[in-house]
């Protein structure tokens, strides 16, 4: 049998979501509590790697089991067993056929930015913004993502991990609500720290650090030697992914 | 001079406002920043003694020094010498006959409920309902506490810290944004748990465990050893005080 999770998680604690040596992840969490449940060591696949302090709404993974479980009882098991920063929305039976990396077909990403007084409860979920930013700058700039492009420009992963690294992105939004600016970005994947690298060249772009005609060409002519802002991770939430 | 600062402050990590010998509290940390900025040991006089694990989005206290400040800078030295999770909103130079405390005409509390599904990022901040509330009779016994009464059933402070515990409410309201309750209250000042006791007898009432009649006995004849649901600091704010 196969099983599809949908969880939340606060990603302040964690140096991620995959297992790595260095620390806590949410995927550690995750297998140790699978081990309570089901009383063998499993192996999770998540449908996306998120980086340290990196939240989610929405994040999905699957797991194999020879065995039958009723999927709500299964999903209070992983809440009262789970850390109260990790939660399970949702659990169901799959088909073999579905893999939580592979079968993606978009993967939606918020980004929060606090452009007014700094707020306490905002530390670890936004970006503080103390840059006065051109808006109409900004959107018009983030029209220049949308489509199929090379992202070379706008990336850290390396041709050996990501020997094609063009992508299509459907949406870019930004939205402003008072001094609280949201970026909805939605594409058909996105390599590491593209999102960040995209938000941080928007903030350049909206406080004149950088010019349009300059983010034209970083996307005209893709290339890894470009000088980029890679934004704090604090304001990045993954909040869909469509099957 | 008397400089009177107002500031808002997370309070999950703090064990509440006031110095005490059992843990980290918002008035040592204030102090420890002043002592660093003045060069002297000074006490703080606060607005509001907040408990373990409330927050403040404005708390206001006073101290006297006799030197001369720019209020813009000092603001800048506080903001620069605190923990994130405390911030100066703003620092004013007031009259000696101001004072944090005994000025107060009102004070405004906001609590939190999540009555949805559980959300990671309302942990710490808000009370995590379960039940099935009946809103319709919330609304109906939160006007029991407008106006005078004595507050005797509805607090932990005992007739020899506070041997009048008559107290004036003049707004409650009760607002509901799609699973999320918001409970607002304003008075001419709160006994100690008042807000939390006031809440947690709503809650009581919204899921049928007290009738309105029961807090009505409660309002006319008070007393202390009434059962009392003293809810959750985590959905606790100290929202604003007038002087």
């Amino acid at each position: 049998m196969r099983y599809k999770v949908t969880l939340a998680y606060d990603g302040n604690r964690y140096v991620g979501f995959q297992s790595q040596i260095n620390g806590l992840t949410i995927q550690d969490e995750i297998e140790k509590v699978l081990k309570r449940i089901c009383k063998k060591d499993l192996r999770i696949i998540m449908a996306s790697r998120t980086d340290a302090g990196v939240h989610a709404k929405h994040q999905v993974f699957h797991f194999d089991i020879d065995k039958e479980y009723d999927t709500y009882k299964l999903k209070g098991s992983f809440n009262g067993l789970l850390p109260k920063d990790i939660h399970v929305i949702d659990v169901e039976k799959v088909k073999e056929t579905f893999h939580a990396r592979f079968s993606v077909k978009s993967k939606t990403y918020e980004y929060l930015i606090n452009a007014g007084e700094y707020d306490v409860f905002l530390n670890g979920y936004a970006y503080q913004c103390f840059y006065k930013l051109d808006m109409d700058l900004m959107k018009e700039c983030s029209k220049l993502f949308i489509g199929k492009h090379d992202f070379s420009s706008f990336n850290t992963s390396t041709y050996k991990e990501k020997p094609d690294q063009t992508r299509t992105i459907s949406e870019f939004k930004i939205i402003k609500k008072g001094d609280l600016i949201k970026i909805r970005v939605t594409g058909d994947g996105f390599m590491r720290n593209m999102v960040r690298i995209m938000v941080g060249t928007l903030i350049d772009v909206g406080r004149g650090q950088k010019t349009i005609k300059e983010v034209k060409d970083m996307l005209k002519n893709p290339r890894k030697d470009t000088k980029r802002y890679n934004i704090s991770p604090s304001g990045l939430y993954l909040v869909n992914i469509k099957y």
